[in-house]
């Protein structure tokens, strides 16, 4: 099997067609019309073989991985995707793995309604880089940057669980190690709360880096700082249980949870509640924006605590 | 440098601002505002270390390359290419080589007022893929299917110079192994073509990996075949010198030229000869569409010669 019948057998004949999509797979562009009224949003994630995710991974959950990685971004801005472009980079033709890697790929895009509309294959060590394309109505975008003083900071989930995959020993039970790879392998991008962040929050961010380290983005883009309440992290059970002493090291630095962190008035706390209620999901306030630069954490007898917002970092 | 502080200075503070664009480099995407009229065209090329270049490149080079192989796909679809996003995987955090890609990068898009919005930095091998945003007029894109029967096939200039520097040796004069370097480092993405195509084409490709490849594809989507005229193939000049007795295997089936092979009616011959006259770029008509599927070649004497359409692929 050639580059294009690859192409063709693999991608192109499975992709979901979108109402924008003018066409997609097969020419030298991909083509797409954006309705009136509407902003476009565009982010970029490469997953590099025993960095991003290990190369022994079964093919259908590196595709699943790599899509919600880059969907994730989207739920940040509280857009919709809608269009992604793949370019998968392998060592050599491997129908076998592309067969699975192609199952996950299109399963996970069609598990959210988007299109594939292109990309590249090319021959080289394993690795992907991923473009989701994705909608709001004209302004209603979430920003890194407009975090305000005395704002709400919340967390839409539990944390360190991904991060504690990795940890995993053999002598653990085999239920708790699999929930822990699921949390590593099959994020879930927060694309639930498009509404609410759109009405509620003032700013988000994707938290893979870490929360602490990804606040920080939101602290400096926004010109504030932050007060971490340390007992209102919600610490993955599983966290607590099998590294007490490093829970909330792994709660706060840990990347890849690809849960969201965000900021909104104190004085909607009650609607918003409300409003998270009824999406289904769980989401946690920890904190408050303050104007000192800099994070700072309070344990539960009020004493600080030094925080160095690490995070995970390539170089 | 971390990651992020990379990001800054060699990436977010030099990209150029274009009127779309509602934010770029800095959030967890871009936003963009599509022009009301306008489709939206996105194309995705990977460029992996010593398949696509060779790593021992002057990294400004490697950059430019990159740039231009990416837009030549808006120059086929007859785009404007607007905003480009750039995810690069590198071995190591080296600032004398960041220095110099960012330079070429930089120098690449300023050349073509194209925003860098957005990408990644990862650790792995060398390789980067980049995807380019470009926009025309509503359904004024030419694809590559719209070929008729006894449209005239042409081609945007000389042919084979790249795939005859891969072959240079050291002792061919310095001057000629520079140029054929130039062709190979410094494609010219025709986009200047734009006007013309959109105006007279009825299908047009970017011919990266051969003319004969190309071609094929381009015929294949059409439903049509092409008759080629081998005497009217511009084989470079150096190609003919070096390399006589496989100039024309070359300038057909050797691949990163980067010119354009699109077809257009012969009714509209000498206006197209006369449109082209103004942008300065010269063009060849190097055969004709034909109901008979596949390609076939004449020579000088009128004879078929059998051709296959090779190409350059991966797998």
């Amino acid at each position: 099997m050639n580059e294009f019948e690859l192409i063709d057998v693999f991608f192109k004949s499975k992709a979901l067609i979108r109402d924008e999509l003018v066409y997609g797979i097969g020419d030298d562009a991909a083509c797409v019309r954006v309705p009136p009224g509407q902003d476009l949003y565009i982010s970029t994630d490469t997953l590099v073989a025993d960095v991003h995710f290990s190369s022994n991974w079964d093919p259908y959950d590196i595709a699943w991985k790599a899509v919600m990685v880059n969907l994730s971004d989207m739920a940040a801005m509280a857009a919709e995707p809608c269009w992604l472009s793949l370019a998968l980079t392998l060592p050599h033709n491997d129908t076998a793995w592309l067969q699975r890697f192609s199952l996950g790929l299109h399963a996970a895009l069609t598990a959210y309604h988007v299109s594939l509309i292109g990309g590249d294959t090319t021959k080289g060590p394993l690795s992907m880089t991923l473009t989701v394309h994705g909608l709001t109505a004209t302004g209603k975008g979430v920003r890194r940057s407009g975090a305000k003083n005395q704002d709400e900071i919340w967390v839409s989930g539990e944390l360190g669980a991904a991060a504690l995959a990795l940890y995993s020993k053999e002598t653990w039970p085999a239920a708790d190690r699999a929930l822990l790879m699921t949390q590593l392998q099959r994020p879930k991008p927060r694309l639930d709360l498009k509404a609410v962040l759109q009405t509620y929050a003032t700013a988000a961010i994707d938290i893979s880096d870490g929360l602490a380290a990804d606040l920080h983005h939101i602290c400096k883009a926004s010109g504030f700082g932050a007060r971490l309440f340390l007992e209102s992290i919600p610490i993955h059970p599983l966290v607590r249980q099998y590294l007490p002493e490093q829970a909330l090291e792994f709660s706060m630095q840990g990347g890849d949870d690809y849960e969201l962190c965000f900021t909104s008035p104190a004085a909607v706390h009650d609607e918003l509640q409300e409003a998270l209620g009824q999406t289904g999901l769980r989401c946690y306030p920890i904190g408050v924006i303050e104007t000192k630069p800099g994070i700072c954490a309070v344990n539960s007898t009020g004493d600080l605590v030094p925080l160095v917002p690490k995070g995970y970092r390539h170089f």
